[in-house]
């Protein structure tokens, strides 16, 4: 009865794969904890023997006030680091060598590194580089992205670049995987990474991957075996799935449903304090969500499940989704979530357990972060007052990276490949006559369909105009407000470019450019004239991405993003300087919109359904799409011909 | 770059041979959770729709006061549930259907079912069809066990068969796979099943395995990499490890260092409040363990943490280990949990979310079990009075099973296969010639070392005896208490048999044998003669295993144990019964231990280093062993010879 490899119960099949493979990975790495850095065994060890006090530690942290998570309390004590990870807390003296760094934090309250559990790093503009640069002084040491728009540039292959040359900072960006890219896939537009089922599971199964993220109530509600598997595969892997976000209509029967079908949180919680009880309620645990400025601010009413409901908080997280650099500059990332919490009545204990061990709870990674107690990574703040909760240093992975609001350490410029690099495809250059609109030759007038911005949604209407037509050719109307506006694809040099209409910008003079655009990332271009709009397009090109204002041939303001045209890597105050100088020049240009080049990126393409105002029809690089039948049409509605 | 299968990042070899089977396994079954009983897409299906209310639900409970362990509120409302999962919680008067069962709760409050999250089930000697029926009244609907005294006997295939026949059962029995079996391997005895590494590793991929338990100090301090391995792999497939139990030496050293190796949890925690607080402030997540009336009872101690320190209790939970039939039938299971923390000044609310969600969360399936939410098995409790905590209906995986204390649904008897109903395998009949100990046929008396009973500390020590030599074979001495002990080898019917002399049992006529003794269950006799001894093994062995108790050719007593030789599929209280009565037996031939057979599951055999007193020399199927040299020997120390 001994077992040996002849017992039938090795051969079957799937579990035996299943097993071999684990011994197989763990095996050649000596890997033992998932995470964008990882943990060998020589480091184990060498942390092991710290703790039992049969070595140094690199680092020792004493006279500090420990804010443990797991426990509640606080109570006085040091850290003894080992590399990046925690060996030891409490009583630490003894772990000082001679070679042993020492910080004496002098009496600070001691808080585990800050955790965003939702952000799409894409709309800060940063590179990753610059991102953690940015918020590691704010005391984040991880944040959850899923780099979707990434995806929908380089493909999968981007999005591992991003997250290899990550692992070389002291910071861990941890991936939740978008359930779906594109977000609304559609034939009517050119994306430059479609990703199947398989590539989507693929990245599930990748260490640093937690769990999936945007699925909503229609995809859910489709019950399509596509979403079983995907969900099951999470279960399977042990992590988690992000539901129905935002306000649910009926939700007394809507998120029930959503959790029944396998969901486990929602990256935005629910926005109104009653929806979000109900999610608390049902099993779900929840972010209270502050975006940036222009983006959703729903901590308000979401504490007062907290404040006024008096729910126990060990299921609530927080997130930001997306936000700008100047953001992040003028009021700081997680860090304001806590103050903020605080703010609302919430004790800091609760508003600190939110910001790092609910989160880490949430993606089943409590072993590697969340809290300050062996084996987790060293991610340590220090912090004066609790109630005040400023971040005066930041301990990340074993190193003090950041004191007084400003990093020590320098992050060397990250290196990457043309895959990222050079996402800028064009077949040729672009000349005048690419942004012409013609009709019938003897045209006198066209009433045309118009895209209409509608910045206080985020979004855009549909309206018409009638043109005048010179020679077949149908001209733009500056003086009421009716542009030219182009999609250029950018992906694989197709050479597409398609031309339409818009309204409601303002534009008077010159064209404006960007390569961020929602969920196609073609190049839009907007102008009063054909040759600006030429001009900023090969500009762009030029600069492998980015936004620009031109006008007579001149370039007026540029951010050159050139990280699949959608980042650079500049410092967070450059980048939020680069913004403000931005909406300047285009306010002097004609262009009157709050957030212009953030109202821009949703203001074309084929993406629906994602909660802002849409109308029916709208551009992209194959021409002008209606969204509800999913066709291609002709925008003109009328020609007013020459009685000639 | 759109990806397709010739991306070379497909061809990665191990994270696509996971998808790969991810994919697959969830194609072919569509089943969508991991557990003892699996939700299949059309059960999820159904779920959701009850929750939209478009379909009816199977059972709805009405008029409850809802204990909702997620958000720490109590609150009225009624539970709809499909099939064996909650579908929707709170206003569910729409979901009664014409079929519907309803259930009005007269008001109770409604609480999750109870989590024991470790328990040696062995240890009650009942089937696991019995000890459902004896726990579920009381409340309990999941169990954690690791079955390794089945393995220790049958192999993976026993284990198996148990969890198998256990999904047809309205109980969940989920595995912790234990560390090591047996838990000390040895040269020096044979037992029914030794599991290599990959054995252990291919069980803690089974869906029903939520971790490792019972590794030990000693085990985490050796560095091994066979340890590494196994935690890393637990790491991998998102489940948990158990680690250092009971009272730790040096814990400001030794409880970070296990931390550091990837400890997740301690499943009896430590005894004292010290070393409790200690492990919680280190991250460990830890059991309140009140196991049966000879066990561990450590709740008192342990609950000091919350009563006088004060700590959150969010990373605590409730676990038995081992206890008896006598044990759930006085007491009760995990209810007695619950009460007792009350006594010692616990809140209700946090008392239950121990005995449930934070069991769940500890091993991260709370998605499954640990609160009454949707998408959760419909594992639900009424109970009047919060504070005195008596269940009086227990609805499971969505049905009611048990009201007043009585089950009011019948389990149908398992039909075992061989492999765990035919384990006593004997060469050929005893004899009592086979019980004969030789020397010196000149000999007179020997000088002999024996093994000493120390009920006390559930374990033994050796002493020496001088006894009589007739014909060269030793004799027993009945009136100064050495009586013969023998191990019959009973895994692979090899027909050893070897027989020493062992004190302090009190046996004054007769023999007595057992199936049940960690961790080589082999048949182990003790007798005043031979004859005795070889009719009562041979009794045993008609029985399939079991105790019993004989004298003069005739069986005063016995409890056969038919399945793996340590359980049968009696009630509880018959089994209780069967006990009590066993122990008046051996009271009236002399044996005057408290606890006899528990004691001699304890007694002989290899197995060291488990925390109770242990000599150096013990009796294994093999010989007389000295259990530091891990040799064999003789214990004869001296022969007195005749001078014929």
């Amino acid at each position: 009865m001994f077992l040996n490899s002849a017992d039938p119960l090795y051969t079957e099949p799937a579990d035996s794969r299943l097993i071999r493979e684990s011994v197989e990975i763990y095996r050649n790495t000596k890997e033992i904890d998932v995470g964008s850095n990882r943990l060998n065994f020589d480091e184990l060890s060498t942390a092991m023997d710290v703790a039992l006090g049969k070595r140094p530690a690199s680092l020792v942290v004493l006279n500090g006030e420990i804010v443990n998570v797991c426990t509640g309390e606080t109570y006085a004590g040091g850290v003894a680091i080992s590399g990046n990870r925690i060996s030891k807390i409490g009583n630490v003296k003894q772990c000082v060598g001679e070679r042993t760094v020492v910080v004496d934090a002098e009496g600070a309250y001691l808080v585990p590194g800050l955790i965003d559990t939702h952000i799409h790093i894409e709309s800060t503009m940063l590179s990753m580089t610059r991102f953690a640069e940015a918020v590691l002084p704010r005391g984040t040491t991880s944040v959850m992205c899923d780099l979707h728009e990434v995806g929908l540039i380089t493909g999968l292959r981007g999005i591992r670049e991003i997250v290899e040359k990550g692992r070389e900072l002291p910071f861990k960006e941890w991936l939740t995987v978008c359930f779906e890219v594109p977000m609304t896939p559609s034939k009517l537009e050119t994306v430059g990474g479609h990703f199947s089922k398989a590539a989507l599971m693929k990245m599930l199964t990748w260490p640093e991957a937690v769990g999936w993220d945007e699925l909503s109530v229609p995809m859910l509600m489709s019950k399509s075996m596509d979403i079983v598997d995907k969900i099951a595969c999470a279960r399977k892997l042990g992590k988690v799935t992000d539901g129905p976000c935002g306000i649910v209509e009926d939700p007394d029967r809507v998120i029930p449903a959503c959790v029944c079908a396998g969901v486990d949180y929602s990256h935005e919680g629910e926005w109104t304090t009653k929806g979000e009880l109900e999610m608390l309620r049902n099993g779900m645990r929840v972010n209270f969500i502050e975006g940036g400025n222009v983006w959703m601010q729903n901590l308000k009413n979401q504490a007062k499940v907290i404040t006024e409901h008096r729910v126990q908080a060990r299921h609530i997280s927080f997130a930001t989704d997306d936000l700008s650099a100047e953001d992040i500059a003028e009021r700081g990332h997680i860090d304001h979530h806590v103050r903020r919490a605080i703010e609302e009545g919430i004790d800091p204990i609760s508003a600190i357990q939110m910001g790092t061990l609910n989160a880490a709870e949430l993606f089943r990674i409590d072993h590697a972060i969340g809290s300050i107690t062996p084996g987790r990574y060293a991610d340590i703040l220090f912090v004066r007052r609790l109630e005040e909760f400023k971040v005066h240093t930041t301990i990340s992975m074993g190193r003090v990276v950041a004191k007084n609001g400003k990093m020590v350490i320098g992050l060397a410029k990250p290196r990457y490949t043309s895959v990222l690099m050079e996402t800028v495809k064009l077949k040729r250059k672009l000349k005048p006559s690419d942004f012409l609109v013609r009709t019938k030759k003897n045209a006198r007038t066209v009433r045309i369909q118009t895209l209409v911005s509608n910045e206080e949604v985020r979004g855009f209407r549909n309206g018409e105009a009638v043109l005048e037509v010179e020679n077949g050719t149908i001209l733009p109307s500056v003086q009421n407000d009716v542009v030219l506006i182009a999609i250029a694809e950018r992906h694989t040099a197709s050479g597409r470019i398609s031309v339409g209409f818009a309204s409601g910008l303002g534009l008077k003079m010159g064209a404006i450019g960007t390569t961020v655009a929602h969920d196609h990332h073609n190049l839009v271009l907007i102008g009063t004239n054909p040759s600006d709009m030429a001009f900023a397009g090969n500009e762009i090109a030029r600069m492998h991405g980015g936004q620009i204002a031109v006008a007579d041939g001149k370039v007026l303001d540029s951010i050159p993003l050139p990280i699949v045209g959608m980042m650079a890597d500049i410092d967070v105050q450059t980048m939020a300087a680069k913004v403000k100088s931005m909406k300047e020049t285009l306010r002097n240009i004609g262009c009157n919109l709050t957030h212009p080049f953030m109202h821009l990126s949703f203001f074309t393409g084929a993406l629906t359904g994602w909660g802002w105002e849409t109308g029916r029809y709208n551009i992209t690089d194959k021409g002008w799409v209606d969204l509800e039948s999913q066709k291609i049409i002709r925008p003109i509605v009328g020609v007013n011909e020459r009685t000639s």
